[in-house]
């Protein structure tokens, strides 16, 4: 017998990996939780029956999503994550010498439990001195933060359940209070071939509360489409405009310092979506 | 009742999509056919039970196998495509005013017959008075060609059936030997997240027979991994060196000629792949 799950990525269309085992498949307080093995991609961590993280391809959605705006900013000292509780934003976060302190705000605790226990080379840096991990609304933390973070990542689920707050204007809007005056954002926006709305009007809400927005994208296997979108929000400094010196030559498997710059040349149709023209 | 079609794009992971009608399904001389209406991506092609092309994503497939050579070479008169039956490649060829001949070489008819009638968007310019279309084997009009064409765009199926021999190194000397000296050649090459075997042999092999060899990549969800590779073979010019005026401002849906660019920029693990090293 061969046991297979699958996920409607959308109402009509879905992927389908071969399980070997499940390790936890419980209903937490916030959502459904499920851990298990599968023989493509390794472990596999998925929230609401929607693939999170995987061990195959985890590193391209966490380096995407920290190198981008760390080497944006000149000197990130005080770094932000909202959800993102498998900590593998984290992880790379740590990478960079210039950063102090890494602050996690997950709302459920056992996505971080789980992720330590089936997702080691994730989780493993949840540990480090220069963490503070927090269990708690991610919502909640940016409205009682001011001036508090350089940086600023949002690494949520899709707007459903616990993450529906986190794609709204007034989110936006307080991360840009719980930002320092020179400080830099990111959050993931999901993907543009079906949920192009999502993208849009994410890309054009955090366009009004931040003097440069720009998206970028990523390759994805395990996210619909494969196409993955981020929108980076900064109140003065442009990620297509990094002193050279600022890049750090730590080990990478995707991110490169001409991938930081090629991520943002958007094809025609996504220039399209953001536009809302789509 | 839902009718839902699956396709194991490996041995343990595949997609799967809503079918709302089946219009073909049947065994040619060569392969298995099947035309099928989706909910998602619209009508789809399926050779040997792999996407082969959908009405909903098949323009990214089809510019960037055309545009990035056609624009490459300085005057593209005379352009072979080999496979392709579906005139995708050919439509998106005809958009260059330099091109006066292209033909297409498609084993088997039945793609072709199949595609006008239920891929119309697609197969349509297949009756332009520039196109001449020819039922035979590729390899064996490749090997009877010579000095004869300035770009050959090779548009096959996976190297299993018919399209075992385009992916040998005999069949990029004869591909060498059909090119004018100044010719350029594209191959579609796989994905490097599932077939890292396939996608570096095919662009170290293509290395050794084309003083300039450079690989790209373009999102198509439908394909697996989402993250699909086209290698250029060139015997003068550099696509990376491409003079301004040679940009035509045609309508596109992905190409662009930033896109043009940054499409050659490789994640570290692809780079890693091209090398063998991964």
């Amino acid at each position: 017998m061969s046991i297979w799950f699958t996920e409607k990525q959308t109402e009509h269309f879905g992927i389908t990996a071969e399980i070997t085992q499940t390790y936890v498949s419980e209903q937490t307080e916030f959502q459904k939780l499920d851990v298990v093995e599968t023989k493509e991609f390794g472990n596999m961590l998925l929230l609401d029956g929607m693939v999170m993280t995987t061990e195959k391809d985890e590193f391209v959605y966490h380096e995407m999503m920290a190198h981008v705006p760390l080497h944006t900013h000149p000197n990130p000292e005080h770094v932000l994550v909202v959800g993102g509780g498998d900590g593998g934003v984290i992880r790379e976060i740590l990478k960079h010498p210039e950063v102090k302190t890494a602050t996690l705000v997950e709302i459920d605790g056992r996505v971080i439990e789980c992720s330590k226990e089936y997702l080691p080379s994730i989780a493993g840096s949840l540990d480090d001195p220069r963490v503070t991990v927090k269990v708690a609304d991610g919502f909640m933390h940016i409205a009682e933060s001011t001036e508090a973070y350089d940086v600023i990542m949002v690494d949520s689920t899709e707007p459903v359940g616990p993450a529906v707050n986190l794609f709204t204007r007034g989110f936006y809007e307080g991360i840009s209070k719980a930002l320092k005056p020179d400080g830099v954002f990111v959050a993931q926006t999901d993907n543009p071939w079906f949920q192009k709305e999502l993208t849009g009007s994410a890309f054009r809400d955090i366009q009004e509360t931040f003097p440069v927005t720009r998206l970028y994208t990523a390759n994805i296997p395990t996210y619909p489409s494969g196409l993955w979108t981020f929108t980076l929000g900064s109140k003065v400094y442009d990620p297509l405009q990094v002193d050279e010196e600022r890049y750090h030559a730590f080990e990478t498997n995707y991110y490169t310092r001409a991938i930081h710059h090629a991520a943002f040349v958007l094809p025609k149709f996504v220039q399209d979506v953001l536009r809302g023209d789509a």
